[in-house]
């Protein structure tokens, strides 16, 4: 019976001969590195920020090739044409090699070299696996070394995903913004250390939440400029063995075009080669963001806490009912979701960092892990942040009774009193006021430590909360 | 036009009416949940195990009911009918809630209920959707909260993964201890700190791994046993509100004799509903785990150094070429894979740790991180020992004249010199062997410290890797 | 001028010579050590028990030696009273090295053998350095290796430790139980995801506390038997080079009897050379202590709120002012200082994590971090347990009305109408009693659902806490 | 007796009186904070930056007070003669508080505020504890809360620790580029993945290690700025409450100037007061230089392996006898060190990120943790590469024979055939070589693939390791 043989077709590489699925454009290598790693399920084309900074990798350094007269202008065409095929996204699923490989992601590269060489072929006139017309290794990946054109690719691949994940923390950013405003009149009491302080409006806790933000999108913003720098024309250990002196730069140019990043050549390859410096920093980065949206998270929770037995001063949207066996109950899900991102990202970040010291001599091996974990971040935190800004932020609302009556009750207002009655004062008149659980104001107007005009106005709770000068007083 | 009108069927919850599909088994809550959390884009369905567990705990639950009269017999036959079925698999699709989600487990605990309860009505003979009849909340969650029902299964759905994970474990292990007795007479040096120590064989070598794993062996298995502790019974908070005081421990009877685990309930249901103590503990020993497997795979990589330009001792089977530039090369890709996943276990075991102490309170809203990162480390584990097994072990030979040669030039043998002729000449000995780049063997003779004869028994390879004792000396 | 010559002795090693101070025991592997790693500024002397540890093997191995005639008598005698001058303590400050060190302990090994031969030469009436008498390496630290003794005495050390531990965690436990049942009878709302849940005692929240500590007490008093696997008799890198066969069990036998531990060897001593199993797992088991005792700080954090803008359902004891700046704040310091300890102690586990992975071939050269970072979390775990009994836990007070007003006010409690009215019912009944502020009592007697005797009687706080049997209902 | 009352003085504040030592210029609540927290043991005294911020901090805020008339001259004179007798060291024995404490920092503040006082007050002519001259409250702390002092004084005290880390690391990447020089002409062979790749010099290694370590320096530098923004104005919360609007920017002014940093006030002093984004960010970077310097020692450790049974490539200068058993056994013990500080280091890194995620509100009460760990970790990696500098780098020697062998005998060499020969003739070479123990020029002559001579200068050294261009081949 024939039909089967026209299943598969055969390729050979180093360890010999074997079959790869007649219909499949990846080819041995590829099949190779599927029977080997069958580790996370999460294969390459999960990622097709990847499999696109791949295309337009190979698409440069051909360009860069044929210039350089290192490759016929036919077989250029080819894999240039081919890398454009491929950005179109329709051969992503080609891409099946797991995300997490040995080998220093010579699978990853492999099996860009052996689509673009078997897209090519087809583009061509001639049949999958007939690499004598155009070649995986010689021809798509001339020049190359899986060492320079994967940490390259790797970069950009961060690069192209990043416009997400900061448009997505400016909308959050913005939700917060527009709450500061909303809530900029609803006087409430701030909390150090989970006790009563002075007071504050909501808009400015809101407020400071969008400024904390604001500082990460410019610190991820300055911090990706470090990816830009790359080790294409290194090759195997950045001595560039194989590649014409010229082709590094060129190629790069040709990136930055594809691309529309301005990438640039390291100035040690050798260097460039095994370092994983500029993606520890940018996971640090991530976890940092991480950081705050779980602080942020946190503090929703706690100003939600009730609705009867808690402080209550905002409402958070109802989502989803909140339990199976207690009625009516609602609970905080959007900013919980937030924190498990949050300890997961920290999660990944370790991986990467341990990951990054077993770099040994003149590569590091564990790359493969290091990418998957950033870019499963950066996909974690943009789905994060967009939940939260549409499925929380936009929806609270404030108690401003309650957080009204909390400030009256409050007996953090004494110390607006210290510049006036004095520390020692007012620390008794708090005592006092605790123990007999009376205000602070009646206190102090018993003991006629000051006027009661004057007390109103230092209380004065826009003055309170802006620190409004009083000249009366300083 | 109507047809649209028929691909759904609107539910309603706390929150309103909304459509779910109408081929759908879970019902409104799941999809909310599914609206919420579009996170790690990893499903329920991803770990089979899970969802027997959650059907096992239905199925035992409804048991407890029926036989105390809290719930009919025919709604009680139709849970348990149910839950068998969704045991078979084929129902697992219908747990589409991501597992990073917020909620406490409450979406994992409502899409067990509904797709319960929609089985359970088909077997009734009504339709999806006729909850009157068969209801997700007052009948397959009768006497349950999440706060009891999803521990429970959880701990559960841990056991019965720990089997698959203690069979690779151990096939592992087998596999080292094979290549320990193959290796038992390839005398090599030990190194201490990278540098020359005193000699050893390779079996030896192997044979400390087989026994660093056997031990991992045992303290999993016992340290599983905290997982048999479940609080069931304890609903919301562990007050045990809702549940007939008789109920918990005869649900957990029916839980042991179903599941085939001797499950036990907490003495303090209170603490039992937040404590995460055990899940702490079981992804340590996994962390454990992952690190002894990494030290292997470091060894095994170091061991294989070469193969012209390092020690060579051992070769690791070839599985895929390895690189896209340097022909011939062949890396170490399964211990590099293994590697990767020790990390990745570790960064979950961080993300496991944070996500503990992150428990507030009654509950602890975060567990679905923490388990969904125990799963994971358990399915990378158990897969990357496999790879590890069946890709690299079986198939390392030994260079036997390279670790041979080694031996013979080193300056370590001078060690064994030392209740001979003191630490303190054996030190000169070492350092003019050094310097002069000769053989020990030569130097003690040339300065007459031993007698040739006994020189040659004393270095005897056998006994100096079996410490065989030599009473002439103690 | 001769004093000068007097200040120092000159003390030769495989480098060559090197002056010592004439007042030190230690002499100049020591002294090496000590200009090589000024890194912590913590030396050896910090953690006595490590010292006596030491101390107590080298009086094992002494022992041996002398039983087996591998040691004369007289030498063997001066090396066991020296060891157990140097239990006392007086030499304490002669151990310099700091805790973190290049050698894998050899340094600190070395520090012990010099100490132990000056004392022992002095009691011998020789002076000190005068090491042809006792030698540090051919006699106190005969038939054995750094790699053997040190790990011995590090196991022992931590055991030595371990029960100062166990005490404090202990009265903490007693004090958290004694204010259980001071507070049995304080009914409060219990939480769940920071929302209002169903009623508890203020008893059964400190009870919880009390119970998962005592979890923690015996799950480390049973890990820490793995530590009392030993290889000492394995030597260089456990094929026992150098050492009498009997040598190894005789020596553990005598370490058994002085330290009071029932030491065993390890089966297979090859492995038990470089794994550092044992120290991973013991030190996850001290991170899971310190999540749990983070998690109680939050919640006395949290239910401490207040004490006017907040829950404020406890009284933490005032310890110190709170602020420079607001008169009559009292902040929870205490809780937050475990809460940094705990931070801690999580990031020391780490260290451990990445050393216990670093190690290769025979040996882990990281061991030198991995006890210190055992030895400090041990210390700082019992110092902040005894802080939180002592200044924190017994001086707490219940705010009993507080309490009780916020289960009155709750819409909590319909949970328990559920098996009387539905659970759809109820979450109407929950929907309008939040959005009319209205009580779940009010609502349902209004609604006609139950009558009001009925009513009352399953809303009895003591049966909503305990989970009372009620026959009328189940 | 009398004498007894002489050596205390008492002192009164919130919680009573309390006697502090007569000698003690710290004051009662200093006291009451080294009763509540005896944790590490480390105390403040221990980072001498930290004290020299506080005390450059309390005066630049007193000359802003006085300066708006808030303080008069005398006491703001005092202030300020107070601290600088506090910047020259004396007193620094006075912080006696420990690093790890509840409380935010307030401890650390006011034993500032206090010690401040009684030196200003003896400078006054008065005694110490005389406080109506000059109060550590109402004076010192004027305009000030902890909430914006000790952030302030925290940025201060890394940016004045700043320097010392950078010369550290500048003179170790001095010595790491000036060995590059010196091995310029050493051709070895390169490896990725441990396994022989394609030829290099020892001089490209080193420098790419002093590469590496050139952009940390740049990196660090720039990161440090973001500590230059800080919140000295906003008081308690970041309202500004009893401060003048005009005072924060002034006593910024001040700060900048004593300083000599340009230091500048938060724009949302409300999120700078709990934010911790720049000690994350900053601890991220010493946590990358710290795995930069983990690398660089695990390739010194393994370039070294040997002498006889490894690659020995170079020699590490012998710092110490490496064994207690082995004779002439050298270890690296000073990369094994700064190995352990690395991991230490992220250790500490772990412990931050912990403590920052949990801030609350309007505070981050854990910031005292997050301070320690980040000077404790500066202060570790300084030493550490003044040690590796000084102790091993200087002193590495290279083993040209060794490494010119290798070369020599590797198959990686056919790597720069490829383009000549092609993937697949060059991959059938490389296996030949291996399986039949030959060179790869013999093979490539015996097969007539290339003429000798153009052989020769394909593989010539400098060639390979340089990438000259060969205008034949491309």
């Amino acid at each position: 019976m024939e039909p089967v043989v026209a299943d598969v077709r055969i390729e050979t590489d180093l360890l010999g001969p074997l079959a790869v699925p007649a219909s499949a454009y990846y080819g041995v290598q590829t099949r190779r590195a599927c029977d080997n790693f069958n580790l996370s399920g999460v294969t390459l084309a999960h990622f097709p920020q990847l499999i696109n900074a791949l295309a337009m990798v190979k698409q440069a350094c051909a360009l860069a090739n044929t210039e350089l007269g290192l490759l016929d202008q036919k077989r250029g065409d080819a894999i240039v044409a081919a890398s454009h095929v491929l950005l179109q996204g329709q051969f992503h699923q080609q891409f099946v090699v797991d995300m997490i490989q040995g080998g220093a992601g010579t699978s990853t590269n492999m099996n860009a070299n052996e689509v673009i060489a078997n897209i090519g072929l087809e583009l061509m006139g001639y049949e999958r696996g007939q690499y004598q017309h155009l070649h995986p290794n010689n021809d798509v990946n001339r020049a190359q070394s899986t060492n320079d054109v994967y940490p390259t690719a790797v970069r950009l691949a961060i690069l192209l995903s990043h416009s997400d994940l900061l448009a997505a923390l400016s909308r959050l950013q913005t939700a917060l913004r527009n709450k500061s405003h909303e809530f900029a009149d609803v006087i409430k009491m701030g909390r150090t250390q989970l006790q009563d302080a002075v007071p504050m409006t909501l808009g400015q806790e809101f407020g400071a939440w969008a400024s904390t933000l604001g500082e990460d999108i410019r610190v991820l913003a300055s911090l990706s400029e470090l990816l830009k720098e790359v080790n294409l024309g290194g090759t195997a250990i950045g001595t560039g063995i194989n590649a014409d002196p010229c082709y590094g730069k060129l190629a790069i140019e040709h990136l930055s075009r594809i691309s529309g990043f301005t990438l640039i050549q390291s100035e040690d390859l050798i260097e460039a080669s095994s370092d994983m410096g500029a993606f520890v920093l940018f996971s640090s980065m991530l976890k940092r963001l991480a950081i705050k949206l779980s602080k942020i998270s946190n503090d929703l929770r706690l100003l939600s806490m009730g609705p009867r037995a808690g402080i209550n001063e905002i409402n958070l949207p109802a989502q989803q009912p909140g339990s199976s066996i207690m009625p009516g109950k609602v609970n905080p899900v959007i900013p919980e979701a937030v924190n498990q991102v949050a300890y997961q990202v920290m999660g990944h970040d370790l991986a990467i960092c341990m990951a990054a010291e077993a770099g040994q001599l003149q590569l590091n091996a564990m790359e493969p892990l290091i990418i998957y974990n950033i870019l499963e971040s950066m996909r974690l935190l943009k789905r994060a942040m967009m939940m939260l800004d549409e499925r929380c932020i936009r929806g609270i609302t404030a108690n401003r009774d309650a957080c009204a009556d909390m400030v009256h009750r409050s007996i953090g207002l004494v110390t607006a009193l210290n510049p006036y009655i004095g520390y020692e004062n007012a620390t008794r008149i708090a005592s006092r006021a605790l123990k007999e659980n009376r205000s602070v104001i009646d206190l102090v107007e018993e003991e006629g430590l000051l006027p009661a005009d004057e007390l109103r106005r230092i209380l004065e709770p826009r003055r309170l909360v802006n620190a409004i000068p009083d000249t009366g007083a300083w």
